[in-house]
């Protein structure tokens, strides 16, 4: 038999993040049904803890697929007839993705698109929004993780809400780790995620939905073409099969909702305001550490991401390093997306890895393998300098 | 601290079914990402061992998503306008469902209904699909969980195929317990199941498509008016990302996925045939055991399912008996379902629970409650004949 040892992988990538031993555990207790007393009160609690991370008393459930899709579900929703014209803010590879899903159900997409690795254009914004005033929603990407752009989500939902528009936000790189306030900015669907800030496990999605959005539907002269996609059907059969311990009109994977109420729970124990500065911190720390190598950021500070950072290595180095990360360190970063892939890396440093010293090793490894192809300088004398950026965010390690 | 003790529980419910403690550690395997080669190795070879259960060499894929929102995607992408004709074949609740589903997405459903509790009648079938040459596809639940039917799949895919009409089959609780022979039956469209028959992880769906189905969506005039569910789009955006190492157009429960690939490779090893034979013969000695208590199986012999029994105890005795076996035992046992919710219990013995000792310990249990309850006489003693059926199965027992 071959003496083979498999190298533990520590995921540096936006999504899934690396997940703690507790949370596998938790994943792995035996398997109970998607109804009877049990479940009803593991699905109820969890609920009340995403509601928590919303910041919303409005209504939340959890679906059972990818994220994507469950921003699709609020446009199964909102559009009722051809042409309808729709705005999606982007200035991403997931920005663009809202464009494709809008446009799939029939919508008149009125595109408004900033530099790739900017914020939105907020004049632009406007300036699209006055001319088409018979606009019904807009749709935004919280966080971009194909450029590492954190968008002025306040700054577009005062322009949203002050033109009265119905406002979807994909929320899934940003939620557990970015404040996002749904009731206070006025929100009226957000998309979030398990397995990003949370750590926890991929298959379900928090997502949360104003009384607005629901009396649109409401107001519908055309029933949605779908079955589950329809909010309205969904709600009801929710809310009948409540009564028999059934929360969900579907079968639902327990084991991974059983992960997503623990770290929801540990989230909110950690308390969010700290949880947002300590992936605040860490991110700043990060591209302090990179830049102390002599890489540049794709975005300016001010707009960049608290949970990924996109930096510049042009390729084929970039696709070098990543794998030597990857098969020598086992550490895995992703390479770029889109129009960024032949030019960027990209780091995640979400849930728990937003901490300094996954943030030392990887910086450390990745010092290595850059002086390895020659990206820089093999002379060049980092270390107190990145001793320094650890010991301004050391009070944000884990306690023991 | 109170002593608390935790009753460890048995799901003997038609799904999920009974997880294996070596299936809960592959769960709780560090988490991989969803792309990169270790998992577009699992993923194919995930697909392949799907092919083997289904019997086919046609496409297969895995969908994040609930059954019956992967039935839903056939529908999605067939129904291309208002008023086409389906045929809608039920003799359950999640026949019915099928009518539900299509009604969603306009079309016009040739409701082909039988007797809950009965097999489906073909000769009906046969008039309906005669009268109405135009209908577009034929829709079945392999195996109706509600009434514990096993339907007579291939006396209705000769009459569908005679009639050269697309065949959907809801196969969510036969897969891997119940021979389905997607090629050689003409099948177009399957959706199959982790947690049921394999004793899998809720959370992905196998789901296999034929070339003929393919084609048909391919000569829409109209796009299918969905991002996700639209197939073409998903099959294109699957191949292009495959190339990258990301063999799905979206991220992945990749937890889910490994526990799944484990249970797969293990029916394939057990032996396919052996292992439906397995279930053939636990089916039937639950059924003996039953009526040896005096009980009465709700369809007739020939048309059980191997899967699910569906026995008769009218309310409100049924839902004590329930209760009892829940808390007194740890056995989870399934209410009735639709118009048989006050009339009938349902008893899963799918995957790891079609094995001999799982039958004898609950029907032992069951003899005790029903004792209790003075469903039956207190002083009937079986004990001969249980363990008289027991011998007779008792080489599924698993091996040590």
């Amino acid at each position: 038999m071959k003496d083979k040892m498999v190298m533990n992988r520590t995921l540096y990538i936006p999504g899934p993040s690396e997940v703690e031993h507790e949370t596998l555990l938790e994943l792995s207790k035996p398997v109970i049904a998607h109804y009877g007393p049990e479940w009803h009160k593991l699905y109820n609690e969890t609920c009340e803890l995403a509601k928590k991370i919303f910041n919303t008393k409005e209504y939340v459930t959890l679906l059972p697929l990818p994220g994507s899709v469950c921003i699709e579900m609020s446009a199964f929703n909102l559009i009722e007839k051809e042409g309808e014209k729709f705005v999606a803010v982007t200035n991403g590879f997931f920005g663009d993705s809202l464009v494709e899903i809008l446009s799939a159900h029939g919508a008149n997409v009125l595109k408004v698109e900033s530099e790739w690795g900017k914020q939105v254009d907020i004049v632009c914004l406007e300036k699209v929004l006055d001319e088409n005033p018979d606009a019904k929603a807009v749709y935004l990407v919280h966080n971009e993780t194909s450029t590492g752009v954190l968008n002025n989500l306040k700054e577009v939902a005062k322009a949203v809400k002050e033109r009265d528009k119905i406002f979807v936000v994909d929320a899934i790189s940003s939620f557990g780790g970015i404040e996002l306030d749904f009731d206070r900015l006025g929100i009226d669907f957000a998309v979030g995620y398990a397995s990003k800030c949370l750590s926890g496990i991929n298959g379900v999605c928090p997502v949360a939905i104003s009384r607005r959005f629901i009396e649109e539907v409401r107001g519908r002269r055309v029933p949605v073409k779908s079955h589950y996609f329809n909010l309205l059907k969904y709600m009801r059969l929710s809310e009948e099969w409540a009564k028999i311990g059934h929360p969900h009109p579907t079968s639902m994977p327990t084991s991974v909702v059983r992960a997503f109420n623990y770290v929801a729970k540990k989230a909110v124990e950690e308390g969010l305001e700290k949880r947002y500065r300590r992936h605040y911190e860490i991110a700043k720390a990060y591209r302090q550490a990179l830049r102390a190598l002599g890489l540049s950021i794709l975005p300016k500070e001010e707009d960049s991401s608290p949970t990924v950072t996109t930096f510049i290595v042009p390729s084929p180095v970039n696709k070098k390093i990543a794998s030597a990360l990857y098969n020598e360190f086992g550490y895995m970063v992703s390479g770029g997306l889109g129009r960024l892939e032949e030019t960027t890396l990209r780091i995640g440093h979400m849930g728990n890895t937003a901490r300094p010293h996954f943030m030392l090793k990887l910086v450390s490894a990745l010092e290595n393998v850059l002086k390895k192809f020659n990206v820089i300088d093999g002379s060049l004398n980092v270390t107190e300098e990145l001793n320094r950026i650890y010991e301004g965010v050391k009070n944000y390690a884990d306690q023991p």
